[in-house]
């Protein structure tokens, strides 16, 4: 049964008990039995999923022996990098922002600008693989949304997160690369502050702070690939696209 | 009584009831007071405390009035802006990054990267005035500190969180400014994940995820300006400032 809770609190619970997965697996099967045995989901609950853990159901892992790397993938790779992993990198991005090698900061096709194109080694299934990101994560989303109501009849958010760095400060923090269910930004513009004042330019990213509250209990090594947040109205509708700066806005592109 | 919680939950209590902050007020001992209503402090807590309640607090608030624009301030406020305000922008700037009159962005003198140095008009006390980021918001989150441990005896965890902007990215989280009492990043070089790799190149960035999961209950619009962050191992030392980017390993300055 859920706790009782403080007015207005918000929750952030762990998903465990999740098998590893594999290509193919029934995800939202797994996560439905995990969560009956938190209680089963609650009214306006989002559920945050990992990327990794999308990417892997769907078949996005590959072999770094199955590409031959370019010329541009070796410079980009320099002395320390991989040049088999800076060609699935560029295979990934729709164009490469900045460069240091080996880092590089690229745009994916979906718009989202990250390190190496959202390709990951870490986590992978064994080593000479990497994970690649979801091809349409806000679909990955709404097929989980729409198969955990089949399951448990629960209407619930989705978010698929992983984790970015930013401009001018270090470390990362989870952001939102698909959603279903939810708006990902509250847009507060017109309305009134606590004292009276019009917000004018007010537009708060709810589904990054999602997802970065749910990394919170997930953690890169603790093997935890979901969370719930509860206690957030965030019911809506949306893409996780609207998150991405438009060029036109962009100051830092 | 605090709720029996699910294991390694996070929970976020949005801390409400303050009255509207004056400069000079002992906002430690509004939110001591405000917290033991709710039941109070548990151990390894973080209070997210919003700038802009500890500006008010420490004089920060500034008039329109008090400033001739110069020459610069003029050319950054263009059409639609207030050069007065951007004069405000210019003296908080150690370094204007990227302007769009009127839309500044700048490095302030502690190093953060943020539109309009960190200036904002909403929520201020009354039309024409300002609120200037604190000058110093880990020693503020470190003042707050002692004095909850003076009052409650409870030693917690202060963050100083603001609304920033990010590249690329659309809306605002909230991040860290200042720290007490908290390992701002978690380094997890070295580490291990879940199927045995080693992480070489993972620190999250935990006080600005703390900070972010806050906004999600405080809310710009609300007028409650802290939250508690229970159930997140944070505890350590360490200043805000470690989340700036040093410029020599930073891509986009």
């Amino acid at each position: 049964m859920p706790a009782e809770g403080i007015v207005g609190e918000v929750r952030v619970i762990p998903v465990r008990g999740l098998p590893e997965l594999a290509d193919g697996a029934d995800l939202g099967r797994l996560l439905h039995e995990a969560i009956v045995r938190l209680g089963g989901f609650e009214h306006g609950d989002v559920l945050v999923v990992a990327q990794k853990a999308i990417s892997k159901v769907e078949g996005r892992v590959v072999a770094l022996a199955d590409v031959k790397p370019s010329t541009r993938a070796r410079e980009l790779a320099g002395e320390e990098g991989d040049p088999r992993h800076l060609e699935w990198v560029l295979r990934e991005s729709a164009e490469v922002v900045r460069s240091r090698p080996p880092l590089v900061i690229a745009q994916t096709r979906h718009g989202f600008v990250c390190a190496s194109a959202g390709v990951d080694a870490s986590n992978a299934r064994g080593e000479g693989t990497l994970v690649l990101l979801p091809l349409d994560p806000d679909a990955s989303a709404d097929r989980l949304r729409a198969r955990i109501h089949e399951l448990s009849g629960a209407t619930v958010g989705v978010i698929v997160s992983d984790s970015f760095g930013r401009a001018w400060r270090q470390g990362t923090t989870d952001v939102a690369l698909g959603c279903a269910g939810i708006a990902p930004i509250r847009d507060l513009r017109g309305t009134s502050d606590a004292v009276g004042h019009t917000l004018v330019s007010t537009q708060i990213a709810v589904a990054d702070e999602l997802a970065g509250a749910a990394e919170l209990v997930m953690g890169k090594a603790a093997g935890i690939p979901a969370a719930i947040v509860r206690g957030v109205d965030a019911v809506g509708e949306g893409s996780a696209v609207e998150l991405v700066m438009p060029r036109d806005r962009d100051l830092f592109r």
